[in-house]
């Protein structure tokens, strides 16, 4: 990991590997890290998040996890980021602790979505507990409203957010409202904070109004390709940036249609990298073999323009 | 507590005394279980549900309040009900394995609800993990879709639920879907399971299609006055019954305007019982003085069928 | 029609009678006036409401609607209710004119919900202006938050609702805050509003905590055995009322499954009242056959208290 | 007007001007197409819209308003459209006729909205029917899902769509769901259709995945502006591009905060263009004094890149 490196690019937003019978599999971790720099240029990842099942897991699960990819990702990875958001304050805080003593490069936190925080100063002084039991490590912000029913808009929260958060250090931003996301970078671009989007499908139109790069899942498999896309758009060639993302698009499109979530992932990682990711855990269920025979054929079908 | 006794009548859903500094504070408890028979005329709890904050604590916490409400409430409680609902199925399972050895009444479960199920199949599978780790201890479904959103109708849950799940014993109905209860009552009525209304403002309506009982949180301060109701519907006196509910029904109205939630709950025992349970935990923050001094004087200000 | 008499009891939402071709058939509203009135005891009607399509129908046809069934209800009915709410103020001020001047017993209107009032004073700016156009016509508020999305509790609109529209009258009350209309109840009964209770599968909980009657659509075909109800309820014989109450909710929860919704009720109507009520009006289609066949076996299957 | 073509660049969606006393107000019509054209280069108008209140006109009013447009814009304008949407299948068509008697440019309709169209099929049968009527009239699709509630995805509507309606034309899409849109965009390139983006505050978004240009309310008096947002993006001047559009963010977002609708849009456009555009009609209500004093500080105080 390579400490003050400001994150942007892609982070892997990664699942959690599990046997047959539903135990964490620790042992594929390291296959894992390889694959995401190797196969897919991806040298990021944020581990315990929604795509990691991370609210599934119990403590014991969460922390295992979060050694395993730091320990992996030691040398390889540029950044390994923990999730320890929790609907509980002291849980939430005691794996912030961990995190710290491990040495992960950043933590980050949802809103708790049982109770709802309803206004920012609530949702600041929760935030503010969990990242001061780690004073040392970077924090970020994840904004998911679309799961968690806090619509606090971040462009608020982040008013004066240093004073109460001194390791503030960026959000994963995953939502549509990019009135929201904008005002965000506009108004702090001096405090240099890192802008993730997490919305896959639409990481080009974030893009245009200045993300910094993005977190999610699809980079697992569709990572090399994203790069190509930003690629691009530095230049930039927006023609060419957007064959990439309607490209994604279209199999994104296509799986949304057969249901997708988690549980697909998990299956559309595994026949594309290799690694058995194993079944979700309860309440999710497996994908059906159905889908996988579908998905995969779609992504096969798919003709990039670098002629892959 | 009175094994094999089925539930009925009301049971509170309690509250989780705090100190001032957040911890939880047991030795309150004996009091309030003290307090709930005498003055209250409630003999049955519902301890670590959504008034309990059960979500807010850590399992460490959630077992240690388990122990002792099971404990103080041995020689004095009817039904000590532990709600062993958690985002995470290890977790609930380790928490009803708990409730079992405890020699706890019953264990209650919400569905899982940062991942959903959508479907009944899909919701009975994680219910029945839970139940099963706790094989003789009866089992209550808790639903309460306006804070889990998930929506999968009781009355179609129930269809051949004893076979997955032989200690099913009843449900805390905790929606104003009467169609739903009403149907839940008319086709298990054989199965003698218990329907424990949780809707505290229209309790009586769920009476008149023959809910058996309520579990909430304002039967830890009006449970004497919703006991005259439950006389006066038996006999019937609709009429007076009627009084009972518009008066209950007239104070939550009052505090449902100021703001009424389980930080605003804690406040209200406190002053009625003389009892201190303290702030609530993050993400709630605790209810104003204003609050209260309006509470207060609205509470006092209902004068009552019973001349009280 | 029987003028100054309260409405109370059973009022039919009618459907609006159509061609094959989909013209609204008014040809037909003098047998189904018969049919309610003889077959149904039903004695009160609104017409032009949601059941009715009204908001489907042009100005045009709902004020010839209104006057057939007017005209017709004439000698045989008690009230007939006009709904002349629109999205559009003058054409709802042009509607309560007409219906003021063809001696409707009374108007209706739902909040407009295109744009939506916020708070009571613009819904009751809004009703006001369309009730001062029939000044001696009495008004009925139809609250239906499920459509409209306007959810401004009634029990607060009401206040001082008397000043502003001294036509007031009364409310069609179709929502599950049952806490609301016992409010509403509570606090009107010196006023001598009319509550009638619109979510007719759980109209013995309204009847509970005291609603005059009920307005809906299943009163066109389960009538009878409704009034039924109303009479074991006053007497008070619950354990008969409930017997009612569960079969009527087992039909509906029935059909719902199927998918249920005003062209399914045209339907249904259709095939116990033996009078063609036609196709529904775009957006919505007609009930399939096999929607038909299943709904009148069920309806067929039930065994009613009365033998019936 | 300019027939035949291409609908692109930026749309207002127009106010309806109206009297103190709440009548339309066409006299300051012709004031309004001079003054979109000479101040803010926009050439195409949207009439009768949401922002146009279209819904709280009667059918009267709304054909007056199409003539008065159509009429004025004649020589000045590129295009008229009219948007005929109506809960009432009949009124919709009535409008259609009417639009294109009057030789309006196209004609637009929303998805009916009390009654939900919910599939792709039956929202296509209404839409057919009306554009039927003008069958030489380009039709356009108005996606406000966010208003409507039919959240039909417009890429799978657009399937087979010249079929059904030969003369559709494109689609006013007002959503944040971006993988949408690109979809739409990438499948339909041989179409020619027109997508028109109607998110105002992330305009530039919708650009970077290939949108036609925009429909929207704020052009009426940020168009000038959002005209140097478009030549930037066009050069590709990304930089600049994003600075025009944080500016403008940083105005919606300002007024969002204060209560931002189509009433105070009014208010926004009568200060900035010196047209008396009046009140707006109920269940709306006019802008406060302090909003628009607020509003009008607000933007007098950006400081545009064009040092404006």
């Amino acid at each position: 990991m390579t400490p003050g490196k400001k994150l942007e690019g892609l982070v892997a937003a990664t699942v959690t590997p599990m046997t047959p019978d539903g135990q964490i599999n620790l042992s594929v971790i390291r296959k894992y890290v390889e694959y995401l720099v190797s196969e897919q240029n991806v040298k990021n990842v944020f581990v315990n998040g929604t795509t990691g099942e991370g609210l599934s897991l119990n403590i014991q699960e969460r922390k295992q996890l979060a050694e395993e990819w730091v320990c992996q990702g030691k040398e390889k990875l540029d950044h390994v980021i923990i999730h320890v958001g929790a609907l509980s304050l002291p849980e939430s805080q005691e794996l912030a602790r961990h995190a710290a003593a491990i040495g992960a490069s950043g933590i980050a936190v949802m809103a708790p979505f049982f109770f709802k925080p309803t206004n920012k100063d609530e949702l600041t002084a929760f935030l503010q507990k969990v990242a001061s039991e780690a004073p040392a490590v970077p924090f970020y912000y994840y904004h998911i409203p679309s799961l968690t029913g806090v619509k606090i808009r971040v462009e608020e929260l982040l008013g004066g957010i240093k004073e109460q958060i001194p390791t503030f250090q960026g959000v994963k931003f995953s939502d549509t409202d990019l009135l929201d996301l904008a005002q965000c970078i506009n108004k702090n671009e001096r405090e240099q904070f890192a802008f993730l989007y997490g919305v896959d499908e639409q990481l080009l139109s974030a893009l245009a109004i200045g993300a910094d790069g993005a977190v999610g899942s699809t980079y697992n498999y569709l990572g090399q390709k994203t790069n190509l896309m930003l690629q691009a758009f530095a230049k930039p060639d927006l023609a060419l940036a957007r064959k990439y993302q309607f490209l994604t698009g279209e199999f994104l499109n296509f799986v949304i249609k057969l249901g997708f979530g988690v549980a697909q992932t998990k299956a559309v990682i595994t026949f594309v990298s290799g690694i058995p990711m194993g079944p979700p855990r309860l309440p999710l269920v497996a994908a059906s073999e159905e889908f996988i025979v579908k998905a995969k054929a779609k992504l096969d079908s798919i003709v990039w323009p670098d002629g892959d």
